[in-house]
């Protein structure tokens, strides 16, 4: 399966992605998935696709691989051609779909804060889109580790490849979306979930010293789904009994 | 021509690009674009490719597309494969090349200060990277117009596709490079220029208000080579005879 040179998520990475769990071949969370590529192509000025057929490609991507536990990964670029920057007059979305293994992730992750910052001054800060190099860089900086990121102004934005929240006073708490933060579907999930059980959530602007001491850290993404951190660069995290009730 | 779907550049913005301008079937200033490439890759922890290589596969698509006047886009991604964000552990770099047509630029443009920001604080920044969404929104933002981008600290940065000298005090001003500004080949050939022929250049840390005023505004990249600013945010700007003197 290959992708003409000409396409602009190849070329400028003009698009987005969505990366969904599917287990025993049934995609989980598909309406959230959708609705947030849909408001993403909103945002970057593109036709959005149509649900029914995305679907289509996702279930069947999932059916072909024969896989338990997938991870898929569904991708839209904004189609061939335009000159330089400027798109097309009618920009034809592409859309194309791969599954893969996704074994269910064990133990406790370490976390290192890198360089590399998020963009809060960008709408793209808040999208899964196809221009992601900021965060293969920011992991590379991590080493083995998961990379923390910081926005430009120094504030705790997010993971290289997932959201992050903390527990400070008995509430939890995660950097607020027009930090520089992806809009995750987890992070979505888990807010709603703490909420349900009578557990506050704060959408904090806070620096990196504001998770110095604090307990619970954990990491979510579609994939993962709620997974503690052990180590915040270097030093130990400590356990938090809220996380096992909004895992 | 196409590209396998597993292609890092197509999936994440993983890769480089540069842009040549070649006349008569020659390609100008060939040997600063491969040093920029090399630099890039070395900044992104990518294998650089064979220089002489990837001359002759820009030299061919020139001679197979007959321009007399051709825009070369080679482009550089990191190669298939990988698991999410990390590399595979041995990359293999996948380069190709496109001509296309480019007709020499007539007239001045107009400028129009945008929202998206370049982020100073992602080595990205100073590169051309595949992840180039925000320059394709920028230039959205500025509609038919060339987008003025700042950086997150509402310091000048430079155009979405070009950089930015002004004159002020019969000196030649420019963002300085760690602003969130491309390394340019013809930004640099114009300090190049303008110093061999006795004109003070003077690399920059200045917000938006500096542009006020100042005279001779033009806008630098390898295919339009020096291109004058006619209006910047609606206001005429005033010429310089600077201007010819580094053109």
């Amino acid at each position: 399966m290959t992708v003409p040179q000409d396409d602009r998520g190849l070329l400028l990475g003009d698009g987005l992605f969505e990366t969904l769990l599917a287990r025993g071949g049934a995609l989980e969370h598909w309406d959230s998935h959708l609705a947030r590529l849909t408001a993403g192509c909103e945002t970057l000025g593109l036709p959005a696709p149509d649900g029914a057929a995305a679907r289509r490609l996702c279930e069947q991507a999932v059916d072909d691989a024969s896989l338990s536990r997938a991870a898929v990964r569904l991708t839209l670029t904004a189609g061939s051609g335009g000159r330089g920057l400027d798109r097309p007059a009618q920009a034809q979305p592409r859309l194309f779909v791969t599954a893969s293994p996704s074994p269910a992730p064990t133990g406790p992750v370490q976390l290192v804060t890198v360089g590399v910052r998020r963009n809060e001054h960008s709408p793209a800060s808040r999208l899964k889109t196809l221009s992601y190099l900021d965060n293969v860089l920011a992991r590379r900086q991590a080493g083995g580790a998961e990379a923390l990121m910081l926005n430009t102004a120094g504030e705790v934005a997010c993971a290289a490849a997932a959201n992050l929240f903390w527990v400070r006073d008995g509430r939890l708490q995660t950097p607020a979306l027009d930090r520089g933060v992806l809009d995750g579907i987890m992070r979505g999930l888990v807010i709603a979930r703490a909420r349900a059980r009578g557990i506050a959530v704060e959408e904090v602007r806070v620096g990196r010293t504001a998770l110095d001491g604090a307990a619970g850290l954990f990491l979510t993404n579609s994939l993962i789904g709620v997974r503690p951190v052990s180590m915040l660069d270097g030093r130990p995290v400590e356990d938090s009994p809220l996380v096992a009730l909004v895992s």
